[in-house]
């Protein structure tokens, strides 16, 4: 079926409102009606072409929300009426070591893209700035009902993204000491999750600029990164520490911040490689390390966590007419703290 | 009691024959007959002032295998005729939480270097090139009777420097895909360890020179880093990489060997920050750490390990009139794989 979408068609010009086409729901897939798609930073590196060269037009979108009104004829997870969502990948090999082992985020042939992908029947794939998307039911997720839509979109990507770290580097034990860099899109979902996990929790921003926010959202201390006794009161202090900013940051004074045995996990790349003294690592047993998305069974778990906690994102919702205004709003960091496209305006 | 010595008297001038003093025998000390001392690069940066200014004469030697032959009164752990060793460090605050955990080799007050720290009297302490140590008890190790001293002057350092990341990241389960990044001291004693636990073991080299030896020394394979196919073929192969080099390597080369949720561990530190792009570390949930010899506790976990697994480290045993010479040996990397001084030449 032919259905609505704001498209990329240069890396330099306005989106363009369009129509693409979703294939027929296969017997295995389910048709979501999307009501909300977040705005991610990802996607304005891709309509860019900053992260290589994309085929135009390119609807993207992976923060997608919305319900199911269809469903193929072998589906039993979802029944039309769901509340679903789809994230950053819409299939994998399902048959790499990885897939196998549950970490379907890291399939060993890469996994299938939701936008600038090649889906299983050749064609490519399309984002969530549209208004329905057809998607394999094991790749589609149960959003639960008490999270609203516009605030649970950005969960399928900026939720993730911070929960998985979180989980896997053991804060969901709630004891451990958190620091999260940033309180950006990413970074105001790593403070609410890892406080509804328990944990102590300080943001490390340029400026307190946001800390009555960052408070407000579950951060137990707010430091300024600009003040250098920062680093000089904190030595030592965190467990784990998210870095959820891309700038090119001198991590060995955030490294220094790290207790015996801590963990900085990086979800954003810098440009730049990061200069690592070994010996920011050695004395102390430390680890600097990655961190993409996350499974598909954790996404759900991480859904589940949110809807069992009452969290969503902060949303500033918008309609199809200011995505571009968004992405430049989104460049200079005036967003709090998420752009959710409403896609009955498309 | 004065005891006979080698000292470094300047940066640059040979070692000269000595005599310092040994403290008498407290409550809770031990007095070791030193038999052997092990040459560690890092008495040569030392002596060396190349980690910084130090106090000329210095005795160096932390790889220090002997027989006890005084025991304070309120010793308990020793008798006078066992086989004991002391490592990298004499003491440790013991208060800290570290200290407290068991970790004294991270001790947040930094613990006593075995030479060139001052000891809990007040005075310098002085390493292994000597023929008598005094040390408290809890800070010395019960080497197994059925390791040659010898071979086990080095695992004092060499041992557990390479034992304690094996261990901790979970070689000792004996079903992980092992690296070893050189060759050397410290990798030699690496390949024994993880291949004595169980591990496949592979030796990543310069070059494939030493590969009869690191097969006859445990590794299952052995590979040449000057031939770029090598990370072309093991591209995603280890869970667990440990770096024993201190050249300034391409990291990121390295780190794309490792498997999903792998970890390169660093035991020595490049005198030049490791560059780092963030997207060697994000896809695959990879870690880039370091560790630091290991505590008293595992220290002596490690010796009980190799006693019961009957491994040595391999020596050329020198006379004290070598010790200059040997020096030369070691920064060319010309030896197979330790020196130690046999203290009976002093």
């Amino acid at each position: 079926m032919q259905v609505k979408a704001i498209a990329a068609v240069a890396p330099d010009k306005p989106f363009e409102r369009t129509t693409i086409e979703r294939r027929e729901v296969g017997e295995h897939e389910v048709r979501i009606a999307i009501a909300f798609a977040g705005i991610c930073h990802s996607d304005i590196h891709t309509v860019r072409a900053e992260w290589g060269e994309i085929t135009y037009p390119m609807v993207v979108g992976h923060e997608i929300a919305g319900v199911v009104e269809e469903v193929g004829s072998k589906v039993t997870r979802f029944e039309v009426g769901d509340h679903a969502g789809v994230g950053c990948f819409v299939d994998s090999c399902r048959e790499c070591e990885n897939c196998k082992a549950g970490l379907d985020n890291y399939c060993l042939k890469g996994n299938i893209g939701t936008y600038n992908g090649i889906g299983r029947d050749g064609e490519p794939t399309a984002g969530g700035y549209s208004t329905h998307i057809v998607v394999d039911e094991n790749y589609t997720l149960h959003i639960p009902e008490n999270i609203a839509l516009d605030e649970a979109a950005p969960l399928l990507c900026a939720g993730i993204t911070t929960y998985s770290p979180l989980a896997h580097w053991g804060a969901k034990d709630g004891d451990k000491n958190v620091a999260v860099i940033g309180l950006g899109g990413l970074g105001h979902m790593a403070v609410k999750i890892a406080h509804a996990m328990g944990c102590e929790v300080s943001v490390l921003s340029q400026s307190l600029k946001k800390k009555e926010d960052g408070e407000r959202l579950g951060a137990d201390h707010y430091y300024a990164t600009s003040d250098d006794s920062t680093f000089e009161d904190l030595r030592g202090r965190f467990d784990l520490i998210v870095n959820t900013v891309s700038a090119d940051l001198d991590i060995a004074k955030y490294l220094s911040l790290l207790a015996t045995d801590g963990t900085l996990v990086q979800v954003g790349g810098p440009p730049v490689p990061m200069q690592v003294p070994a010996f920011a690592l050695i004395p102390g047993r430390k680890s600097l390390a990655g961190s993409m998305i996350g499974s598909i069974a954790e996404t759900q778990e991480m859904l589940d966590f949110c809807g069992e906690k009452g969290i969503g994102a902060e949303v500033e919702v918008i309609s199809a007419d200011q995505v571009d205004e968004a992405y430049e709003r989104v460049m200079a960091s005036d967003v709090r703290y998420r752009f959710v496209i409403d896609t009955s305006t498309l």
